[in-house]
């Protein structure tokens, strides 16, 4: 037995920050105290070394022909300070109010805690239970998985053996209503570096002759959207997939508004492109962000400088079926094209990330190939949480990007069943991190439930 | 008598750094320099207490119908720092090979003292001289002239008796061709601040919704010009007056082609607005220049942030006869009525002055009423020049600003006669700064020339 609210107030302790190499002994007792959870659930546990962070590769494969899942996660969590902004310290797990506080409780200790409370239960019940389990739970997940192409280099012919993957690293409005993960956005990073004059110029001695650098890059990035909020970069659009009837069915259900959450932002208004309304854009379509922009003074007040330098960080969220390495050509092909001549332009070639779209069963685009291990895990999902949370999910994508997720798809063919245990209340990445309590007593016998499903016991 | 090279090595001892407060003691030791030199010269000085630092005011009236000249110049310097790319100590005047090095030396210790050396001898000759005198000498030029605007409120009348004012505050292009400058730029200096969300959005979770506010400030600044390179704001340029056909012979005549001066900057080419050539351009045109542009994040590789805020720092150069309100107006204006609706846009108004011209005598648009004693200065400084330097003065534009010449003119009426003393090479506010000694043993006697034509002995 695993007692999920004793194990999460644990397994938090170990202050497992991948980032900051002052962390290793943390990110070393996170990685054993999983390992332990693993080899008491019965699982031979493979520590897989990278060249930052070990991976915990986990299998409990007993006959080829019973259903395989991959339960993906990560043992490290986001940097905690600024730690004066905790109400109780960051590596105290502390309960308040119905909720465990502290860094990591829900990004993504308190799922891990989840998911192996109930297959501890269940297991126990059923020892013999006809389901290969592969677990993999990775120490890089916050610092954007490095080691993780490598991992599926030498192990993917392995997982793709697989029928699917099971992952709760995604987002719920609230606990009342649970939502499905069926897609995240890609991403392009990239940045813009001009040059105009050698050095630094007086405004008056040389206005008027030479091209400012940083109205090269106010015109070069104004040039990236036409007057609608769409990208104008040729091809951008070109292999975007439509969103289905049915998931802007689903969004209808979403217990968020146009108004509750313009109000949440404090913006006087939206402006998405291509007739999308907001909370579609959000999540169905593609974006070009300037995420910094920069060149000259600084400072407070004026100094009459031409600068030589200006600098632009652009990211692009990509939507399916768009490839991301043609996104990130054509952007740069843009950008190149139209930089004028006065000014150099050098280009930093950031990493790219694939979108991931997974159809549940039964949809109108639902691929006729869908596994039915893939198709049972969708099922009994929906009617663990429609059983345990009163309400059955919404399957919705979500914004933000989970690389590794279309990596397991495009390196392992594994289609994906997330779950979002996480709420807006649980304050992922800041001070006072929290997993609600009640969410998880709900959560356990729901995994139970789907564990038994997929074993069919 | 005064030795020209000593008594500027005496006089540039004294650091009189305006804008550091640590050098109170510097700017007393100067001011009381320059003090006991007006003196000597028989000249009444009055200390003019300011909220910063004193203005001294020295006059030798003797006859109200003598002419009457007034002399700008400033004891006041930059600041030294970096101290550790100077050859010799900043603050030890040092001669090499033919220079005299120091802070201040040039920019405008150098020029004053040429003057007052040039003055001293001419007095020695003519004790009884027939021409009124008033040295106005700050100790704010290098912060932006903060007490003048009250020092005219008080003296302005007192200024207008006088016919014309002596400055040596400007440039030429080598010691060989002296320049008298004609015009100087006026400048308008303002700053937009725009704010979207009310704080910085994760760019997956958030992206394709609101509009981001470093995109708003690049459709901002980007529409600010035409594809031409011209300013695009509505009448910015309604009261240019257009260049005069002798403006643009003797700028044929500067020692400076587009090749040397495109070689200078190390830039590919030139992109000057109106028909201007680049040379033409940085001191005949107007400009608005970007700056400072910032918002988002400023470090290392990417963050997947939209952010709440961005800044851009705008200064526009003026030639007569703009009206700096009028464009400072016109350019928030425009800002504003291109503000996309879904961020606020704030703007701080900065200072402005005018930009300043004279037409000397003799030229197809010199006024009718022009004064007899300022054309007799331009007289008297275009032969003292061809006769002490070996070439006729050229009559150009300057690009940079000088408000309070712009200021004499309109509070007190006053033209000035602005004799260009600095080369490139005298490294004005940067490290080893310098005074040529070789233009100095020529402008003293050119100097002396001036004045005894002045005085019409």
């Amino acid at each position: 037995m695993i007692d999920p609210l004793k194990t999460l107030s644990e397994y938090a302790r170990f202050p497992s920050v991948s980032t900051d190499p002052a962390y290793a002994e943390g990110m070393a007792q996170a990685r054993n105290y999983a390992t332990g959870l693993l080899e008491q659930l019965g699982f031979e546990v493979e520590v897989v070394e990278t060249k930052l962070h070990p991976i915990l590769l986990a299998e409990r494969h007993r006959n080829p022909d019973w259903p395989h899942v991959v339960i993906y996660g990560h043992y490290d969590v986001q940097p905690a300070d600024p730690f004066e902004l905790w109400t109780s310290p960051a590596f105290e797990p502390t309960v308040r109010e119905g909720r465990l506080y502290g860094r990591g409780t829900a990004d993504n200790k308190g799922p891990t805690v989840v998911h192996m409370s109930a297959l501890a239960r269940v297991l126990e019940a059923h020892p013999d239970l006809p389901l290969n389990l592969t677990y993999v739970i990775e120490g890089e997940e916050e610092i954007g998985s490095p080691s993780m192409p490598e991992f599926f280099d030498r192990y993917a012919a392995r997982l793709a053996k697989a029928d699917c993957l099971l992952v709760s690293d995604t987002g719920s409005p609230n606990t009342e209503q649970l939502v499905i993960t069926t897609g995240l956005r890609g991403l392009v990073d990239l940045e813009v570096k001009l040059r105009g004059p050698a050095s630094d110029l007086h405004s008056g001695i040389h206005g008027g002759a030479v091209y400012n650098p940083l109205q090269a890059l106010a015109e070069i990035c104004a040039s990236l959207h036409n007057p609608d909020g769409s990208v104008n970069v040729p091809g951008f659009y070109d292999e975007v997939l439509p969103l289905y009837d049915w998931e802007r069915a689903e969004l209808k259900r979403y217990p968020e508004t146009e108004e509750s959450y313009a109000k949440l932002l404090d913006v006087p208004g939206f402006y998405p492109a291509n007739g999308l309304s907001p909370l579609e854009a959000v999540r169905f379509g593609p974006t070009l962000e300037f995420n910094g922009l920069g060149g000259g003074y600084q400072g407070e007040g004026s100094k009459t400088v031409i600068p030589s330098e200006a600098f632009a960080k652009i990211t692009c969220r990509l939507v399916a079926a768009q490839d991301p390495h043609q996104i990130q050509d054509a952007v740069i092909a843009a950008i190149e094209s139209r930089c004028p001549q006065g000014v150099h332009c050098k280009i930093r070639r950031g990493g790219v990330a694939s979108a991931y779209l997974v159809v549940p069963p039964g949809r109108e685009n639902t691929p006729a190939d869908q596994g039915p291990v893939l198709a049972g895990a969708f099922d009994a999902a929906q009617a663990a949480i429609a059983n345990h949370f009163g309400k059955p999910p919404l399957y919705l994508r979500e914004g933000g990007s989970i690389p590794v997720i279309a990596d397991f798809k495009a390196r392992a063919g594994l289609d994906a069943v997330m779950i979002g245990l996480f709420t807006p209340l649980d304050n992922l990445h800041a001070p006072d991190e929290s997993f609600d309590l009640g969410l998880m007593e709900r959560a356990v016998p729901a995994f139970e439930d789907i564990f038994k499903a997929l074993a069919g016991v």
